[in-house]
């Protein structure tokens, strides 16, 4: 067995310098951002006179000189968009927060009363759960704490969501105007942006987790058990508020984004994002709230909970029993870790390389997924090596297994390089730009049969999926959707395959420890996921303020480039997001099952298989409500951007100005009031089916939930990335194909902007829902499980 | 215990002299509907001097006089295009046979050698599996059996879907004419057709059964575990057939109906099934191979592997080891009883009620399902008390349980009554005709909450699920799409606490024998279900004849009217069908554990987690297989019908007539190819399993594809439903409503006819193929399964 090489007194130096170097890398990320100045200079010709502290930035103007650069009016315009999206993300946030705050405070007294009334709110220390003849912290201890960490992880939550959405707001015109000097600029500005985001949300977590780690331990002392249950909380509270967030978000977003599409491209035939359309503001708020605010709540919903499992399935094993400080806290020092490591790699999209291309931005992302596995992968070796005694014991379903420190290693690693790997997949799925590397193709022949996967196209063989799928247009919308259906289908096959092969490898070595710390290991690169995957909206935003504040159609261009690169980054961080909930829900399943103290899960029992069997169908049932929510709100706002253009004399003309305003509320109103039912489902599916029904059948609908949601939500995402990128294939024209499909406004871009519309709810609400709802389903079980275990399965016992 | 009421003698006589009524009364359908006369009257002026036979027709002619009704050239055109109908079905399902032929001549001989090898092919007799001291037949005996019987089955079935098929093409053109008389007379030569095949397959399908035990008997005497385990092969052969049948068949009609449609409806302006339409006749003819013969060999399969599932447990229980004939053969006896009741339910439809308006088509067929469940309930309570004892003992997992005959008898009304449910839902999803019953409302809300079904629609409160997907059609293609996704997804979620509760109580009172039966009391209906089913592809079919005759509008809006009670009447088949293939595969599932002597299936073991996820993938990528081979198709058809367009001068004037033989052509080149790699994925994934990882595993995917596939399988069938229901309701403009959404060609028009072409593939090729998925699967690995238990697993083996 042994001690670990890495002193306790190293990690608890470790683990909060890291966070704070992450914090640091972070700000100077921002500095560098906030270089960029929207104050325009008070006399344009005379470069060194502008704004406070701007001493380089016109000197650099001056030296690519470009139409329209120094042009007062347009960056005086994107100012003003800039901050009319900032404002209106901001106030949506904040009546957010005002509606789901009272719900969590609801919440926060169900998980007092629920835990604290398992052993009659009595305030004597009791025998501890996995070993009788000791003596642990009463169950009130636990409520108490439990109930502490739920608020703190909603609150920390908040702030990430909030933060991205700041930095997000503040980034998009800066990216805008950068844009004017060329793809490169514009590229490292919305890349440094989601950078700071990436680190922010990375540091804070991790912080504020050992922090809280540290201050319960003044009161838990040695009942480690206690403590890691209590801190459980910690990951229901950030997936609760991440639920809404994403749910809410997504719904204010995908309305806005359909509503203005179907009236201003279809109708009216005006282009996206043009100021003349009154749902506009609304769309950009969107990406804001939903795809930023709502996204960096998810991940750090993941994160955290990841996290949680890995310590709560530690505490009853070797470390926690003998109390080894360091050990038990492996799963914060890879993330400690992951935050370095990310920094290196950040350095080499901003400072080592540069983009002078629009067809290098793709690559350049890709690089940053390959170099961040790799230098994490020998990252996880040392800390394996350091951190670890060389070979341990793990709590396994009431037995012990030993592990050794390189099969944990190998655990961590395997999760690492399948979310690479699902990452690369999902890139080949809805990526447009590429046709694929010879190396992913053989990958992909040899893990599935080359007949039963059919890649041959009517297009052509050396087609991408993405380039069929835009070449099915020709036969108008049905063949579109037919075909994105199909594809979204087929893209969960490899992912699905990558995700069975870490559990069996993870499990196989350490149990549920194994597969805790395999979730951590695809999340620990996840400052270098949230930069690209925020990169994306920010990019998205840039192009809209362009076309607000009537830029060229060579600076659209440029922005749409790297928009559509961020469409397919978007989908990458969609599949790390569903790959890593796939394991943590697994992970914190395996804990529930511990604590609840039921040593099988039979499907063969019928308590169990009618769990299964309804848990599969959730996840319908939360996207038919999601999806429903989205197309009622885009209808109503149809009927308000139609109703404005057809009352305000002159809009069409752009001589009148839209009523931006009620278009936002529309989408605030909507979104608002429709998250709260697919919320409640998700919440309330694990009290009212322990409470009821019993842990049996809970297990069950955990299990179903998982297996069926994880691949609806690879499939939407999917779907609605490459119909995204689709539209945007044939709008770019840039190769011979594609040039046959368009021009815009031809028959094949309508029928493929209906697809894309199809796939705005399907990939930006309903599908990047679903992890949180597996996740959450089963980290609010493990909160609870202590009260299920006592006073669940009324029905059952009842008959 | 006691002996059962009904002797031994008296089942003897029971089970054949049922199937020879079925078989009888079937005839005599036939017969009344061969009395429409398809060959004209000599001289259409003297109606009494027509053809041989036809004495009252003309009499009938006379009373009801309408347009053209005796026009001779429309009879003569009706006759030409009935025969290229059937020419073309009949042609195509040679073709398809012949390939599948092949396919199972090579599966037989894997069946026999892989059997065989468990044992050695010794010839010796061996101790019994779940009784060593008694001695059973060799296991080289079984494999010839199951082989034997694995060639009865996919004969049966063939037989099935073809005598389905020559029906459904006898009786087109005979309810076109009949049309011409009233909607009344129509609905009722439709209705006879689809009984004539409801009663034969039923019928036939009890009888082969029936006289295959008894010849088998004569081998193994009292060795009934044996007897039964080789009759399993009767399942495996009729569902492997069903699959290709299905995938074929949907693909064929798909790939024409989808390429008919896109041209013809939406490039070139012309009706549906216009003559002028090239690729019209393919279209037709898929109706017959795809809906009506895969639907029937499909049915079948169920039919035939829900009693074999309950006859295997039953032989391992004490009716097995205490060799009882009557209660062995219990599953029969309710199938017996089923031909009956649903005999004396067509009397309901055919005579003791009459069609006299266009509304009353829906309740009518309603009406048949509600009396055959009620009927059928009576039924089997009677069965239930003659021919079980009054309590008996279950083979449960190793242990044994002592059920009731009240228990058994609830376990079967449990199966018919949810099956029932599912009915009713999925005609609320599905039907455009009528408001729902204040009763079906209030049911659905107590069932689930009615905060979480949200049933607030834009279109109105009081509008149906498809007038709202109707309604969304304003605002183009896209939102008809979301909408209509929502409501596949949302459609799932009654029918899935219907089967959860069947299997729930089920399960409770008799185990897996208790699902078997269940199931088997959902399929009791059979031939009333496959009546109502099979009226729908006939209905569509004598639409289009009266379209491509030229007959008037009149007739082509009873035919329409017919039709859209059709959709919705489909749309219930293919509920009842997946609702009996999760309780026959679960029952299956549980046959095969118990056969491979696993005594658990644990969910916390990786062997059976990663199985149950990537079973759960499974559906998608056998529905991204079929709906990506229907695309193709589809592209393939448009090239050639555009082509023909193009280059035959007249075409389009009606002057030249199109190529249709090519058009075939494509439809069956296509489905032949495409239905190899689907049908491949399903045949070969529990062999690969099996072998290389072995039964925990097999018994994962089974479950996970179990749970995953019922709801793709729901969603896709009520999503694809509706959407062309929502077209009809555009195009029938019944409702004020209606009316502000057509005409035929408006806006909304166009977006509700892209919404039926994706729905297309969804609820004809991949939804309905993926019950067969997750039977085929469950039975084939349960006639593996003692190879499995010898010689699987080699992967974990190795390492």
């Amino acid at each position: 067995m042994g001690a670990s090489i890495l002193s306790d007194l190293g990690t608890e130096i470790l683990i909060p310098v890291c966070a704070v170097i992450g914090i640091a890398f972070s700000l100077l990320q921002w500095v560098l951002v906030s270089k960029v100045k929207l104050s325009p200079g008070r006399d344009p010709g005379s470069p060194r006179n502008n704004g406070a502290g701007g001493k380089n930035d016109c000197a650099d103007y001056l030296i690519e000189e470009e139409e329209g650069l120094n042009d007062h009016n347009v960056v005086l315009k994107c100012a003003e968009i800039q901050s009319a999206i900032s404002e209106g993300a901001t106030s949506f946030l904040f009546t957010e927060y005002q509606y789901v705050g009272i719900f969590m405070v609801a919440f926060a007294i169900l998980i007092f009363v629920f835990l604290g009334s398992v052993e009659g709110f009595s305030t004597k220390s009791q025998p501890c759960t996995y070993d009788q003849s000791k003596i642990c912290k009463p169950a009130l201890a636990t409520a108490a704490f439990s109930t502490i960490s739920f608020l703190l992880g909603a609150v920390t939550s908040v702030v990430s969501g909030f933060l991205g959405m700041k930095i997000a707001t503040y980034a998009n015109a800066r990216t805008t105007l950068e844009a004017r000097k060329g793809v490169g600029k514009a590229f490292i500005t919305a890349f440094r942006s989601g950078a700071v985001m990436g680190f922010l949300l990375a540091a804070n977590g991790l912080l504020v987790l050992y922090i809280a780690i540290n201050l319960f331990k003044i009161y838990y002392g040695d009942d480690w058990g206690g403590l890691f249950e209590a801190i459980t909380g910690y990951g229901l509270g950030g997936s609760s508020m991440a639920l809404f967030g994403r749910v809410g978000g997504g719904i204010y977003t995908k309305a806005a984004d359909v509503g203005a599409d179907l009236v201003g491209k279809v109708e009216r035939n005006i282009p996206e994002d043009d100021p003349r359309n009154p749902a506009v503001i609304a769309d950009n708020v969107g990406d804001n709230v939903g795809d930023i605010a709502g996204m960096g709540s998810d991940l750090f919903g993941s994160y955290a909970e990841s996290s949680c499992a890995a310590l709560v399935v530690a505490s009853i094993s070797s470390f926690g029993i003998n109390h080894e400080f360091t050990p038990m806290l492996y799963p914060l020092i890879i993330s400690s870790v992951g935050i370095i490591v990310c920094l290196i790699t950040t350095l080499f999209a901003t400072d080592f390389f540069e983009i002078k291309a629009v067809k290098e931005i793709e690559p350049s992302l890709k690089r940053q997924l390959i170099i961040s596995t790799v230098l994490m992968t020998i990252g996880i070796g040392v800390v394996s090596w350091v951190a670890l005694p060389s070979s341990f014991t793990i709590f396994n379903f009431g037995d012990q297994k030993v592990v050794k420190n390189w099969q944990l290693f190998l655990c961590v690693a395997v999760g690492l390089w399948a979310g690479l790997i699902i990452g690369f997949v999902t890139e080949y799925y809805t990526s447009n730009a590429y046709r694929y590397l010879a190396l992913m193709m053989l990958f992909i022949f040899l893990v599935s049969s080359s007949i039963l996967i059919d890649f041959n196209t009517s297009c052509a063989l050396s087609c991408s999926p993405v380039q069929d799928v835009a070449d099915s247009c020709r036969t108008g919308a049905a063949t579109n959707v037919i075909f994105g259906l199909a594809l979204g289908y087929k893209s969960c096959i490899i992912p699905i395959f990558a995700i069975a092969v870490s559990i069996f490898v993870s499990f196989s070595f350490a149990a549920m420890y194994g597969i805790a710390v395999a979730a951590l290991g695809m999340l620990s690169t996840i400052a270098t996921g949230l930069a690209i995957d925020a990169y994306g909206p920010i990019s998205d935003n840039a192009g809209g303020i362009a076309e607000m504040a009537g830029m060229s159609h060579r600076i659209r261009e440029r922005t749409d480039a790297l928009d559509a690169a961020g469409n397919t980054t978007a989908a990458i961080g969609k599949g790390f997001a569903i790959g890593s909930a796939a394991l943590v829900s697994l992970a914190l399943f395996g804990a529930f099952v511990s604590r609840a103290a039921i040593s099988t899960v039979d499907v063969l029992t019928p308590k169990v298989f009618i769990g299964l069997l309804v848990g599969a169908m959730l996840p319908y049932w939360f996207s038919a409500m999601t999806m429903k929510s989205v197309g009622s709100a885009a209808l109503k706002m149809v009927e308000e951007v139609r109703r404005q253009f057809n009352t305000i004399p002159g809009l069409m003309e752009g001589t009148a100005k839209p009523d931006y305003a009620t278009c936002v509320k529309i989408s605030t109103d909507a979104s608002i009031k429709e998250m709260i039912p697919p919320g409640a489902l998700v919440m309330l599916t694990p009290l009212v089916v322990g409470i009821f029904f019993g842990v049996e059948t809970l297990s069950g609908v955990l299990a179903g939930s998982l297996v069926s949601g994880v691949q609806i939500a690879i499939s939407a995402s999917n779907t609605g990335g490459a119909w995204d990128n689709a539209k945007k294939y044939i709008e770019a024209g840039a190769s011979e194909h594609a040039k046959t499909l368009g021009p815009k406004g031809s028959d094949p871009h309508k029928a493929a902007v209906i697809g894309d519309t199809i796939g705005d709810p399907l990939k930006d609400t309903s599908g990047p829902s679903l992890n949180i709802l597996i996740k959450l389903m089963a980290v609010e079980s493990l909160v609870f499980a202590p009260f299920f275990a006592t006073h669940g399965g009324l029905l059952f016992k009842i008959f």
